[in-house]
C-alpha cells in the first residue's frame, strides 16, 4: 500500500519548525534557516542547491533516501509562498526557481483557486482548495502506486497527523532554540495512542527520529 | 559564582515533561514515568532507588554528575506533592520516604505555609510562599557557596527560565510521544536571545543537551 510520509522534517529543541517573519529572504522565517544548517552541509543538498555542502555520513544518508519511492508531494500554502513581501504575488511560482527539485506532481493546499503550473524538470504545482483529504486522494492518484511525501510546513503536518493520515514521519531534532514559531506537536491529544517512535538515530549534528502508526 | 542549574531533566519528543493524571502511583502523571526509563536503567539510579538499573555509559555518567557541587535544591509544589489522591495531605512528607536522596536543604515553592520538615540523611524541606526569587536567595544562602539545583517540575523550570535566572540547563530528550502535559518551552519568546545550546551528546537511548546563558 502506498504511504503518506514525512521526511527530513526539522524541529528545534523547543519544538518549533518555522519561525515568524517569513519573507523573500527568509523562507523559514526569521532565524528559521538555521534549522536547516545540518541539511545544507550534506553532499546531497550541496549537489542539489549549491549550498556548499559536501559531507557524507548519517545526515547525508537520510537526505539521499528522502525521495525514495515518492511519486507526488503535498505542501501547505506558506511552504509554496508567496511571502508577504513578494513584489508580484500573482506571478509567484514557488521558492525553487524555474526547475524545482521535486520532478513530480506537487499539490499545494490553499484557499485561492489558481490554474496548475508546469515547471521545468517534471514538477507541476496543482492548487487544491477543498481540503487535506482531497489533496491526499489527488496525490495518491498522481503518484501511481508510489508513496506521497508531505513536504510541510508545520501546520500542514500537524493537520494530517491530527487526522491520523500520516503513515510515517521522519523528524530531525536540531539542538537550537527558536523561542517561538509554529509547532507540529500542539493540540494533538491522543497522538501518543496512534503513533510511536520506533527508531532513534543520532548523528554528530542532530537526532533522526522515525515515528510510525502503531499496529492495531 | 554559584549557579542555578537544572540537571537530567527529561522532555518527550513532543516537548512534555509531565503528563496529566498525577497520583500516588503516578508521580509523573499518566505515562509520565516512561520519560524516566533511561534513568532508571543506570547504575547510579539502581543503587539509589533499587530500580534494577545497572548500566554504565553516557546516561550513567550524566546521572553520576547531576549533584556535583550542588548545595541546595528548589522544587515546585507538584514535585513535592501531595498528589490529589493522598489519604492524609497534611501528613505528606514528599515522594521519597524517610530518607530522601537530596541530603541537603530543599526549598519547596508553595502557596501554603508549613513548618520545615527535617528528614533522615540531612534533607530538610523548607516551604517558601513568597515567590521564586525569594526561594533562590534562600537556597543560595543555604548552599554556602555551592550551586543550587532546580529539580522541577516543568512549570517551575519554565518560570525560572522566563525570568532568566537559570545559568545552566541539562535536558534529556527522550524519543517518545506523550501527547499532552506540561512543557518547559511554552510562552518563552526571547529565550533564544538569552540562551543557547552548547553541547549535544547522544547516548544509545536519549539525547543530552546542555543549554547555557549566552555571554553578554
Amino acid at each position: 500500500m502506498p504511504k503518506l510520509v514525512v521526511r527530513s522534517f526539522a524541529i528545534s529543541l523547543d519544538g518549533y519548525s518555522a519561525a515568524p517573519g517569513q519573507s523573500q529572504q527568509a523562507p523559514f522565517g526569521r532565524d528559521g534557516l538555521r534549522l536547516m544548517g545540518w541539511a545544507f552541509k550534506t553532499k546531497v543538498m550541496g549537489a542539489m542547491f549549491g549550498t556548499g555542502g559536501g559531507e557524507e555520513g548519517i545526515d547525508n544518508d537520510f537526505m539521499a533516501k528522502a525521495n525514495d519511492h515518492v511519486g507526488a508531494s503535498i505542501m501547505g500554502r506558506h511552504m509554496f509562498g508567496p511571502p508577504p513581501d513578494a513584489a508580484d504575488p500573482d506571478a509567484w511560482t514557488g521558492w525553487w526557481g524555474e526547475e524545482p527539485p521535486y520532478h513530480h506532481p506537487v499539490f499545494v493546499l490553499t484557499h485561492q483557486e489558481k490554474p496548475p503550473l508546469a515547471m521545468k524538470g517534471g514538477t507541476t504545482f496543482t492548487f487544491v482548495t477543498d481540503g487535506i483529504e482531497s489533496a491526499l486522494q489527488q496525490a495518491f492518484a498522481a503518484a501511481q502506486g508510489k508513496d506521497v511525501r508531505l513536504a510541510g510546513g508545520a501546520a500542514t503536518v500537524r493537520q494530517y497527523l491530527k487526522a491520523g493520515l500520516i503513515d510515517e514521519l521522519h523528524l530531525v531534532q536540531v539542538p537550537l532554540l527558536l523561542g517561538q514559531g509554529e509547532r507540529i506537536f500542539e493540540d494533538l491529544r491522543g497522538v501518543e495512542d496512534l503513533y510511536e517512535c520506533v527508531e532513534f538515530t543520532p548523528s554528530p549534528a542532530v537526532t533522526h527520529l522515525r515515528i510510525v502508526k502503531k499496529a492495531k
